[in-house]
């Protein structure tokens, strides 16, 4: 950690901050520059709190170097990290397209609907029994009724199946029901408790991106549930906050570099959410595996326009299909398959 | 709702939204334009599911007329809701400001602190026993023993506290401590389980602005609690996520007046966690105030240097009361008292 | 346009928003709903000035119902637009990418960086001679000088020249050197004065998108070109301001469907701006092409690490060149060229 | 300025970065620590260009530690700078309200807004006669003619008169017209070659804060005008781009004590742009003032509902008086004067 001291600190105040740095066990070093004074905390600076040494008298700023996250940081895991879900591979060379519809409806649609992500050529299926809606009156999902209706129409057609935890009062119930892949949404990527629960399962977990969150804040949130014992997790870039009001998040494709370097973990992309729109989803699924995502996270519906919640960001069985075939084009350019 | 179809929509496609408006129980008014045909439903479009007009064909854009939310709107409930805490009034006349630490750490700092609090003559005390940190390796809180030197110390002083929630399990505990004000957080504005539990009890409840959330967002997550019974809700502006890194957040003072419009309830800032540093309270306090304020969460500590977490944020007891003089200043200009 | 009044609005506020809209020669729909009534304007409602209905007493919201570009506009206008540049097509089949360094800085650079150029196959050439700089203290280009270095190294390599016009009282001088393609900023978007006078010559000109604009904004700018009679626009996405600090702006990758969508001119990418780090080109690069971009603006340098500016974003000429052998095959898989 | 190499930078590329820094005329300070190597540059860190060391091999991250400003900067000129304007004084202890209409469209309409700001005891008029407009089919201003209407009815009131230099090419005509106090709008503030110019008259300059700046770029681009002689300026808060929906801009209250902390120059603010919004100008000009904010820019208008721009956020003659008293109210708290 670098400690800036304003101009008019005195050698009492620089002392203090000295003396602060021992107390967390790190040595200082003091080099006085013409303008500032500047104090390098060495040895193991996580220890040290940043915000109690910003605080003290006359320090100007304080600056991390070393990076927060431990345990998720390719830093400390040069390898890629390949996770198996039930002998499906994400990570590796092959990208995985999980499809299906936002909702659990119906068991003739989940039906239907994994019959078509089979058919497409996805390996995973995803689908909603529980529902995050921004208004209490909407339909909330069908709950566990809904889970017994997803694993039945997926474990037909061998789909791994992928849904939301939202409650922590539910993991239980997911486990019963062997749900595959956890999936942790965006409203809860700081539900911390939430994550130190599905941290001290083995599940494989889908950590959406918050709304708004930094790349660091979502590496530390990935570090909660790493720090519980669990280390099959899976980034998904979804769409940030914006001013643009065109669409309704803008997705981040520089994060998905971004977090290759930072992570050893993989990282998928769900264009469906993103753009909120069926006919952006193709260039924006083409783009997320073309900077390198490890995958998406794609809503169909076998009949969008009776979907029972957002409906206008699924594609159609037709389309899954080929845009399928453009993704392929583009791992093969990459030296990946599909 | 109007419905804005696109210059190529066929005559079967207007009648396809037609049939679909009238299927949610609304009339529907056709409007032919020399561009576009608009087609207006009449009724209770609250009924309609935006989306799903969406994925009709030929439409090219919907929106809606009148407010998603109902019960937290002041459309439908013209004078200010006061808010009773043990007593003291929240959205009265009196503007209320909740002092105190950011993190309960010893007994000693909160009785310390509670005496401090009262003699600023503040009339609540806020104080956090579960902290939601960004990492899983930073002070997490001292949990339920914190909670007890929390009610211990403010009960000397007789003041109501508030403190944050952050775990559904934790309800009932903080139910059995009386917590008087429970606090959701930022992280967890959307948690929706979480405000559904506590709109199930009759606990006011200080409703945090999320990260970035919009004011619809966030007029809807009160209504998340409402609408299970519980009206006590108190909206809490406390800066939102932008792209300057000066601050921590950027305080959003246009939100006061808008929410002041918007619903009955009553709107408080805090000001400590917006800027980040202690230095900005003073100015954002005021600022709030003046722009309409029902009241403040502002953190303070027995010796800020010394504090366990968000040091660099608290006032000091001195600086607290300087504060509150100037508050009362303002306040008299707008008519109300402190 | 929708006039949508407030429940408490009176007979005669309805009537003087009738009024108001026929003034503007256009016909009123009046709609009354259950909770608010709803005037429609029929005619051609971008003569209305919005600001001036929301002014008028009673009114709540009102909301455009068609788009307010028009030449740019792909409603009106289906075929793509092709923009001839020296006989150089782009917004074609065929995707271009404009290599080159940030700044010119001498005639040996300019003439190794055009070789590099051509020989990783580009056919057109970037360099900036007028460098728009947020510190007064920093290099600010080698002026009329540069563009005289550009124009020799350029020409030797039969390479058309893009370069950035900042001050409109050098448009002149930009004739007299013939330069190619204007390119006009991000900081110079809304300069509605420098957009006048480029709209009054017949030079191809690249409009980067404002830091923070929305599409709509970016659009109603090269409305300004278009409307002065210079239809020869290329839309440049260079990523926009966004609360992460991991890169410098955020590539807004769904802007290019959008666009291909509202307008019919040509969507070019300069991944270097948008993460502002040379080892992200790449992926951001490949993403761009991968969504639809009919070309890019891509920084290089023969020797990066003596770069006079900018300097962290260049690729030396092996990357360039390997960048375009990937950047063949996504173009492939989509069927267009390189 | 603080190099941190990378964990696995060797030797000689940290003798790469020490003797760049030795070529800048800094001395270098290595430190190693047990993660990282840090280089600290002693000297003036200004002359050193920080895209250029990063772009150097092992390089991970660097940072400055003296702010990039200089002449604006109140660590090198700590009173506060007050600016004279006709013998009103801006940036002293009377607070000073700017107000007048958004455009200047008749000779009626400027005499009778001068008496009305004159009478609601402002000292210095606005009004627009180019006006920077999303559509180039919206009005643009009555230009020059404008300015002459506005001297006229300013002059009949001895108010100074504040309106907004859009081209460089008519700084001439406003030296003609004797312009009091030249503003640099929201969509210049980067637009160099206009501040450079502005930087070289002796008028004082109203700043106001593009769209989405940092304070840091704001300051840097008043550092333009400063720089080249003229330290004649004054800031102008208005708002920033969110992704809030309900209003048009965000007021970053918080920027006011911050920026009175960077710099010695005056502050103001613009409550009008800001919200967009009649009804929420009190609301935001109290909070400014609350905030410390030196000054306001209010638009009103004689009759709001027939302004031909912006008529939507314009106070009428007594809206703007009952304003007036308020915001003395809180001046006087503050122990300031209106």
């Amino acid at each position: 950690m670098i400690v800036v001291m304003s101009p008019e600190a005195t050698e009492s105040q620089i002392d203090g901050v000295v003396k602060k740095i021992k107390e967390y066990g790190c040595d200082a070093n003091i080099s006085r520059g013409v303008e500032r004074t500047i104090i390098g905390a060495i040895g193991d600076e996580r220890s040290i709190d940043q915000e109690l040494i910003d605080a003290l008298p006359g320090v100007e700023q304080s600056m991390h170097i070393v990076k927060p996250y431990k345990i998720v940081a390719r830093e400390w895991h040069k390898e890629n990290s390949v996770i198996d879900i039930k002998g499906i591979k994400l990570g590796g060379n092959t990208i995985q397209v999980i499809g299906g519809p936002c909702s659990v409806e119906t068991q003739q649609q989940m039906d239907e609907s994994a019959k078509f992500v089979k058919a497409a050529g996805c390996r995973l299926m995803r689908g909603g029994a529980f529902k995050p809606r921004t208004s209490p009156y909407s339909f909330q999902g069908k709950g566990v009724e809904g889970l017994e209706m997803f694993r039945k129409a997926a474990d037909a057609q061998g789909l791994p199946i992928v849904t939301e935890l939202m409650d922590v009062r539910m993991l239980d119930t997911f486990l019963e029901w062997d749900v595959d892949v956890i999936q942790i949404g965006t409203r809860n990527m700081q539900n911390f408790d939430l994550l130190k629960e599905v941290g001290h399962t083995n599940k494989p977990v889908i950590l959406k991106r918050g709304m708004s969150a930094t790349v660091s804040e979502w590496l530390m949130a990935a570090e909660y549930i790493a720090a519980g014992g669990n280390h099959n997790i899976i980034f998904c870039e979804r769409g940030v906050r914006s001013f643009e009001t065109y669409y309704r998040n803008m997705l981040d494709v520089t994060a998905i570099p971004v977090l290759k370097k930072e992570t050893h973990l993989p990282v998928i992309v769900d264009p469906s959410h993103a753009g909120g729109k069926a006919w952006m989803v193709p260039a924006l699924s083409r783009a997320a595996i073309a900077a390198g995502a490890d995958g998406l996270l794609v809503e169909m519906h076998p009949k969008p326009c009776e979907a029972w919640c957002d409906a206008d960001q699924a594609l159609n069985p037709d389309e899954l299909k080929s845009l399928m075939i453009e993704l392929k084009g583009i791992a093969q350019v990459l030296g990946r398959d599909i």
